[in-house]
């Protein structure tokens, strides 16, 4: 019998919504995104792969997909594990700025090469941000980055796929990971086997579950998984 | 320094709003109840009793209500553990009766015997009910109840106060219970010395929390606590 994940990019928030990057800024899903967390929900529910166990970021736009997720797939008593490690990538000084007066300013390419090249890492966040985020106590014991490429994303998050996720999958366990565009791009990297290049262009769909059945080698047995919307009709 | 407890009973449920026997019948709270729920956690905010973890029963109104109160006092990122034992007093087959009609059917001195005594036992659930109940996953394991007294709900809390929750208190850790009214009754007896007597008539306020701090034998420095709402002027 293969093991069975979930994979669940956060529905719309509110800096989405206002085209700001948001990185590590602990801002709210908005009422779109959380009607489109109950959806997925709802497409959890009718594929009957209900989450055993459900593992998020610390951050809240993760945590509400999550629970409003759970709790239209009558699965909100499960046990919840969370980690700074599935948090999306950190956006450095770019954070709170404005997508398109950004790309006014520095140009279109250098705004492409920050969000769409494997190694390229953004200016770190200044020093008095840096202090807010070192003092927040999510974060205790951990040495948090000042910016972060997508490389980094992936080597941070891979340590808890095997040490946190794999485990429940070895138990028998169903897993649902409510996560974000990067850190899940980096999830997908290990399991499809992508190239750096590949995992740049993939773009994920927010609020859509994407189903991975997985073989005793945790690869998957069809690779890029299934959309749990693809059955609807 | 004392250790630090914040019990929280769950917001308005919509069959309290409907004036019916709940118990185990997994009802969401209503948008009262989730501001009940937010509110709350904007008084456990002022308190700058922050929780590092949060205990919640297995039924969606005390897990929403702690969700909701968690993400007003910016604490949505800790740990959460869940338990059966907490969950409400187990009404068998009074669940989903109206109250008014009940006792208009069995007298008010039967509905308050079974509402006001320490140990007297509803009458329990019936064979399809029961068969239902044992078939959710979620009690997977336990041997689940048919119908509770008040004594049977504090003896199946008990074991969870001393094996879930003072192991974190004696860590450090400031814990939230989020839980209904007689399994908060339950602990409130253990932590308060209170006699069968005095325990039935003890009334918990929806959504407030209540502080306690404890000393080194886990009893409270002062006894009842502190309601987070008397401190607001």
């Amino acid at each position: 019998m293969p093991y069975t994940l979930v994979l669940l990019r956060h529905g719309q928030s509110t800096w989405n919504e206002q085209n700001l990057f948001t990185g590590w800024v602990d801002v709210p899903v908005s009422a779109l995104g959380l009607a489109q967390a109950r959806h997925a929900g709802e497409l959890i529910k009718r594929s009957a792969r209900l989450p055993d166990v459900v593992h998020t970021s610390l951050l809240r736009r993760a945590i509400a997909t999550a629970d409003a997720a759970l709790d239209a797939a009558d699965r909100h008593w499960v046990p919840v594990r969370r980690t700074w490690r599935l948090n999306e990538r950190h956006y450095g000084a770019l954070q709170g700025l404005d997508k398109a007066a950004t790309a006014a300013r520095v140009g279109e390419a250098q705004v492409r090469v920050w969000r769409r090249s494997y190694a390229a890492v953004p200016p770190p966040l200044g020093e008095a941000e840096r202090a807010a985020q070192d003092a927040d106590p999510r974060y205790a014991g951990v040495e948090t980055p000042g910016a972060e490429s997508l490389e980094i994303v992936v080597r941070r998050m891979l340590p808890y796929w095997t040490e946190g996720i794999v485990p429940d999958l070895r138990a028998g366990r169903t897993v649902l990971v409510a996560a974000h565009g990067n850190s899940l791009r980096g999830l997908i990297k290990e399991l499809d086997g992508l190239s750096d290049e590949e995992v740049v262009g993939l773009d994920l769909p927010t609020g859509v579950p994407i189903l991975y059945e997985l073989g005793e080698d945790m690869k998957p047995l069809r690779k890029g998984g299934r959309r749990l919307d693809e059955t609807e009709g």
